[in-house]
């Protein structure tokens, strides 16, 4: 029997194990600039420096997948955060699971994030690839280069897991 | 008399003494995720690690200025790089200046950013400080956080250099 998924909202506190919600909403802010602008000051870790390694700035234009979508693999960088901001203002998703030796099929959570709202996964958080659920989509990416070792380990799963739609 | 700074089109290879345009046109890229999606990888220099800083992900409300501007101030930061990437989607402006003791008034250039454009200031590059032509506007800032020693360094102009509109 298949296992279905369902999106729920993205909020700082859900999203705690396994990142940060990139916001500004009933976030703290000081101003900059004589003051004509607030700064929303250090919003996520971005831990990239791990054996030599060093911060990076991509964009990603993902592909949309067609629903059901069946949840085949999911990744982890044992070395690094990473972040996904969208560039369009659009609304994406994201499938996580929580830093362990393998992602648990009782411990998905699939999220909506809003037009305002990033994330960043936290270093070992397991997560789906980066896919739109309509047309394709450019995110900003931040995340490691250079450095020492393997960046990406993946995990199959032989049950059938299903995001009927987003 | 008053200066009159003209805005230009950005492009790679007129912001190269400036830094990095953050776009994907004419850019390389590669498969990831299956070949859902494309990578343009590494598109900026975050140079951050400067005295034990940290790369840091920061949001920017900005505040439009009036037409005629006057530009009175520049700033440069001593130890790192700046990006700057709208999270509208809108077009912005950016006035640098080159590497040097002081911003210099033949020197200035103005660009506008298109809509599928960011920047990123090499460290030490004379900018001046995130302004919209119109509303209230969001950027994404990555730069440096913690670390020693001072960051900003500030030069007032005596000239009467004015912006018409954008």
């Amino acid at each position: 029997m298949a296992y279905i998924l369902k999106p729920e909202p993205l909020t700082a506190k859900a999203f705690a194990p396994f990142g940060e919600v990139i916001e500004i909403t009933d976030r703290e802010f000081y101003l900059i600039n004589y003051g004509k602008t607030k700064r929303y000051n250090d919003l996520a870790n971005l831990d990239t420096l791990e054996n030599g390694g060093k911060p990076t700035i991509s964009i990603f234009r993902s592909q949309p997948v067609q629903f059901p979508f069946r949840v085949e693999v999911m990744e982890r960088h044992p070395q690094s955060s990473q972040a996904f901001i969208s560039l369009e203002r659009q609304v994406f998703f994201t499938l996580v699971a929580p830093v362990g030796e393998q992602p648990k099929l009782e411990d998905l959570r699939l999220f909506r994030v809003g037009l305002d709202q990033g994330i960043n996964y936290r270093r070992g958080v397991w997560h789906h690839y980066m896919f739109s659920p309509a047309g394709e989509r450019a995110f900003l990416c931040l995340d490691r280069t250079g450095g020492q070792g393997s960046n990406c380990d993946e995990y199959r799963f032989s049950e059938e897991i299903l995001i009927e739609a987003c």
